[in-house]
């Protein structure tokens, strides 16, 4: 049997493997159900099948199993009935031999797990969220941390990850903000590429390489009104330029795994959206994996996207748009076959699906190494070296805001520091979503970062009290904060959000897995895929909190820990330094407290432009030069810009210049400029360069992002930092939707956020 | 010279004339400058044109003046300074005059005013605006009031007008929501085929008759954040079944003049924009008239849009799409001619611009007939029949919104009125944007109109108090308001927004001619052209003072007087009745007082939703089924739902019935609806008509208005009312962007607003 020959292709392999099976084992590897429903864990920790799992693969067969070391609400799989690391590892492997030896021909599973930030299984790396990931510019430590990701997850048998997230976001009042890496399109593009280097390796069956999955294909991010998969206004210019390029790229580095998105875009579901799946990345890109669905995505074409009126309709319409795999996989288990029977999809549409499902198994190398070694998931998942490098990309990504006075670094021989605030010690609400439950103690909180500093004087010099809920109104813990507080000499206040789920009735959709917004949830979520939100201030009385402890007179640190932008001018004025950490991950607690007391420079740069007001919105920096002067009640720039972030230094930028000045169409060019440490302390600034097109045949944004720069530079150090300027740079999306570069004035910025820089001109020409 | 034989077809006439013209005579006919500029008024009221005037006519000559008799802050004529209607006829005759004799070839100048609800000049009817002519839904009485406003136009040589706006508002941020007739393209398109049957009545050089220009083209209310002029994010298929709609129907009713809008859309400004210009509107449409610009518009393409880095390559650029006149004209004066020299446009491109604009003089006979009779235009301007017609437009626009425990009407033999509020007698802040200033008593004030129910009563009966402004922070007037409220039985709160124009420096862009938001304006000025707003709430302390007086305890009758809808859950809890009137003009005094005390039984029905909160934007009734489920803090619903509105009596609707059932997709079917007035007094109703296509090619809204009718029934009548179903009602604008219906099944809703009816089915089949 040629397939089971390893020395032969891929390709050739998957073609003998085709002509043996029957239509029902070729549908069966297009679907991927629920894997934490495949297994039982009896007392004795060993793993067995389900019955109903057993019946599956009798039947033809299953593709691939999501989520089977998922645990979190949605999977009811907790710390009590979950798996260690080495317990998903054989569970895993339980199951694949279940199937290798209990099926006709053989064909190892493709396990696909969730890896927003850090594999989402019980005792693995809870890194920092895109968000924070993002805001520290540094795309070489995020691909690392992907290194890292891919090996935790691959340890333990999962081959497959529904990540990275490229959508670009525009609207804050969407949940899923936190999950996307910022509003910049070449941003989220080098990220993107980052991951598919750090995820895959050098080839996808590598020990530590996981199949990376680019979504949500497409345009996500910029869905009316911020809600969750509501229809997108957007014409195909915008579509190409802003929301596809980071895909783009993300393929051309070499990503083999794609997942439409749940919007329509302009009346078309993305799920089969044959321009998008075929025209856009198979023609134009020459992508060569293969599609798989977001969760229950193929219903939607029945309900709620109502593209198809049956089962059989809405599995075809996917089918033939290019779809591959479905995740959750109901509907082409249930009407795939009868859509073949009814003559609606043929059965060479149902084999090139199926030849794409199994190459990439072969290229994942399932079929000659099908099994794990638990004792190496063990040793890998939650290492030492992990968490050093979960609280590096955590001191990297947060951002100091304000920092009136200097306030921060806080003194060392301070006297005593009180911790306040709802986020200062509750270790889901720092991990944003898609996190799994982990043990006690490997969260690490802002209390326990501060009081780690302070070794055996921490109970006499550290105070704390929660203070209130994010959510809610219940003042009850006013009066033991302002009793800590009034007894301290600063007040560090760890507030925002959360978007630590929910375990109540009724605040999960089932179909999605995502949250639901129930009338009477007591949870503090408020943040996180299905809770959008139509406001951006802070929730419950948190402001109230602040301004109470702000009356004692004593320096106020506020540490924002969050998903989203937050609105909160009083804050903003009153406050004596704002830290902003997004959701900083398991090490969130020791990397805040490394900023807080000046061991880490702060270095993070905002990758969203925070608003004034939620009625101000969009506020995107890379708006056109046309949006509008401004509102009756304020104008129309953000709070805080793109690119923003102080330092405990001070950089100095001089000495801008473009050689050559003027370039042909073709060419390319070099900006160079000289960036100082002017302050007295190293620290790593965030060189960011600008271009605007002066003027052009459709309209460009008044500036955009088109290369940055994370360098370290010692006290009164100077380096010189260089660009390359060329097509990639400088090229648009023309009136026929195909990128080009057009002669003309181009105006150059370098500097320090989105708002300031040295600028320059270049002019190319025919 | 055939030019000037009258037995000559208008396109005959034309080729003659071009050919005995100059280029630069040609260029002339495209531009039109800003028309209260080219005369002066003597100290004898005797008019002359200008020398700057004389000037241009001498080099190459003018095709067109805007705004003549226009009077605002920004022409800076006023009651003192400008023409009454006498002098206005006098003024455009005089102006005709030099021109015909004083120019080689003698082409009699197109005289274009401004005539969003009524002919902008003094002493014409100021009409209510377009937000309460749709809240009529009565487009028969609209017509009508079109006929008006022609005859007044025309009577004094204006020739063509800048109506009608055919923006679907999507954004309520938006200053120009009042001149919207809502968020339907149905419902716009109705009232757009009205507009054109009663703008340019049966033939166009009809003694009453104007030429309509259809604007903005396109998708201008559905731009960026709300504001003004901003990108448009869409694809086009929504701009083919939303957008595009009203205008093609507009077009097939007739109209000859379009306005291409300022912003752009997907990259592409409409100014500039062949597709739109050309494609659409003169191959599918057919249409074949003239396309002028929006003033400044071509400038924008340098210095704003920037796809032109010369005024030559803008200039060309516009005329190259389909641009056949430029309002304000500095551009194509400026640098047309050397653009033509330059090659970058050619003399048959040139041709057919000024081909269209001669054309459509012939047409409404110009030549034949260039001067106007004056006393005429005094006879007809601000008739009292036109007086009666605009009180009855108000009176049917005006909406019930609330009306707990019968408040409303109220009883002739009431005690005392307090009728309080900053809009109560502020003449200006009841008619909207896009309003000359007229003569003290034309316009009846809530207060007057209130007043004049109750003759010599109403002195010691009628209580007043403006008690604030509609912003600023000053509290000095409530101590009075309270005390007239104490002394009254009922309180009627005239309060909301205003759309004055401010007088101050800086508040006038000085090209476009909107308002500009100032720091420091002290005008109550907070809608209308270039005012957008982040928030809906009512400015300044107008929600306090109603809370204040509420808490006397007397019956409190809101009355809103606005220009876009206001979110204010404290008044809609605690108010006794709510009455929205939008601006309704000139007798809106008199209209609300109809209302008020039962005259008129409300029949106005809301076309714009009226959302919760800014935050839940967009709230549009008519979204896709996938647009969400809810904010965390709050629902998707609006407050006010897309075509609610109270009565003072009940209608009850029964006996739906879809006849046939089953129709071909070329067929059509009856639908019927019992509907009964169940209460005890007269009233009209308006029944809605909603179609949902439960599955197509392409997603559909989860409803869509396709008609409704005003009917008036007497207490306990039943009518019968039909409406048909083909082609129109059902098509869908599909993947190949072409109109198609699609088999299937569909959801007839027939009921009294958007979220309430008797429902059928009816099948449509191959």
């Amino acid at each position: 049997m040629d397939y089971k020959n390893a020395s032969l292709s891929p390709k050739q392999r998957t073609e003998d493997l085709l002509k043996r099976m029957t239509a029902e084992e070729k549908i069966g590897q297009l679907v991927q159900p629920f894997g934490w429903k495949t297994y039982t864990k009896n007392e004795d920790n060993t793993i067995e099948v389900t019955d109903e799992f057993k019946a599956q693969i009798a039947q033809g067969g299953i593709g691939s199993l999501y989520g089977t070391l998922r645990a979190d609400p949605w999977t009811e799989v907790t710390l009590e009935n979950g798996l260690s690391p080495k317990e998903g590892a054989e569970a895993i492997n339980t199951i694949q031999r279940y199937v290798l030896e209990n099926s006709r021909l053989g064909i190892p599973i493709l396990f696909g797990e969730e890896c927003s930030h850090g594999h989402m299984a019980i005792g693995a790396t809870v890194f920092p969220v895109p968000l924070t990931i993002g805001s520290t510019w540094n795309t070489e430590l995020y691909r690392e941390m992907c290194r890292a990701v891919a090996a935790e997850t691959r340890s333990q048998g999962g081959a497959a990850t529904y990540s990275p997230v490229l959508d670009v976001v525009r609207d804050p009042r969407w949940g899923r903000t936190e999950e996307t890496f910022g509003e910049d399109p070449h941003l989220v593009a080098e990220f993107a590429v980052a991951s598919i280097q750090g995820l895959q390796g050098e080839r996808l069956d590598g020990e530590d390489s996981l199949l990376a999955t680019l979504k949500h294909f497409v345009a996500y991010g910029a869905s009316e009104g911020g809600r969750n998969g509501a229809p997108v206004h957007m014409g195909l210019r915008e579509l190409h330029e802003v929301d596809l390029h980071p895909f783009k790229k993300a393929v051309e580095a070499g990503a083999m795994s794609v997942m439409p998105a749940y919007n329509e875009i302009d009346g078309v579901p993305c799920t089969n959206n044959k321009y998008l799946l075929h025209d856009v990345l198979r023609e134009q890109w020459g992508f060569d994996g293969f599609i798989i669905t977001d969760c229950g995505a193929i219903n939607m074409l029945v309900s709620g996207h109502n593209t198809a009126a049956t089962g059989e309709e809405a599995a075809a319409q996917a089918l033939k748009a290019g779809i591959d795999m479905e995740m959750s996989g109901t509907m082409f288990r249930t009407y795939l076959l009868k859509a073949l029977e009814a003559g609606l999809v043929t059965e060479e549409e149902l084999d090139l699906a199926a030849g794409r499902v199994l190459e990439m198994k072969f290229r994942l190398g399932l079929f000659d190494r099908p099994y794990t070694d638990p004792e190496r998931a063990e040793q890998i998942i939650g290492s030492q070296a992990h968490a050093d490098l979960a609280r590096q990309v955590a001191a990297e990504g947060v951002i100091l805001l304000k920092n009136e006075g200097a306030t921060l670094p806080l003194r060392a021989d301070i006297g005593k520091i009180a911790v306040i605030g709802p986020n200062a010690n509750t270790p889901y609400n720092q991990l944003g979503d898609y996190t799994s439950p982990q043990a006690p103690g490997q969260i690490v909180t802002v209390l326990e970062g501060i009081r780690s500093r302070f070794g055996d004087d921490a109970d006499h010099r550290v105070l704390y009290a929660p203070g209130c809920r994010i959510k809610g109104d219940s003042r009850e813990g006013f009066a033991y904060a302002l009793e800590c507080a009034s007894q301290a000499d600063v007040v560090v206040m760890a507030i925002g959000g959360s978007s630590a789920r929910d375990f109540g009735e009724g605040t999960i959709d089932l179909r999605t897995g995502a949250s639901v917004v129930t009338e009477h949830s007591w949870s503090d979520m408020e943040c996180g895929e299905g809770i959008d939100r139509a406001t951006l201030q802070l929730m419950g009385v948190q402001l109230e909190l602040v301004q109470e402890i702000h009356k004692l007179g004593k320096p106020v640190v506020v540490v924002y820990i969050n998903g989203r932008p937050i609105t909160e001018p009083w804050i903003d004025e009153h406050a004596h330094a704002i830290v902003e950490a997004w959701y900083p991950g398991q090490e969130g607690g020791h990397a805040i407290a490394d900023i807080l007391f000046g061991d880490v420079n702060p270095s993070g740069r905002l990758t969203v432009s925070i608003p004034k007001e939620v009625g101000q919105l969009p506020v995107n920096y890379n708006a056109k030069r046309t949006r509008g002067k401004r509102y009756l009640e304020t104008d129309l720039e953000p709070r805080y810009p793109f690119g923003y972030g102080l330092s405990y230094t001070r950089f100095e930028y001089s000495n801008l210049t473009v050689e050559p000045a003027v370039i042909p169409v073709d060419g390319e060019t070099t900006v160079r400029i000289d960036v100082t440490n002017a302050g007295d302390r190293e620290g790593a600034e965030v060189v960011q360069l600008y271009i605007s097109d002066l003027a052009a045949s459709v309209t460009r944004p008044e500036k955009a992002l088109k290369g940055f720069r994370k360098i370290r530079l010692g006290a009164g150090e100077t380096r010189t930092v260089s660009f390359t300027i060329g097509r990639e740079q400088l090229e648009l999306i023309g009136m026929d939707l195909k990128p080009v570069v057009e002669p003309g004035e181009f105006r150059i910025m370098v500097g320090p956020d989105s708002t300031r820089g040295e600028t320059a001109s270049l002019r190319v020409q025919e």
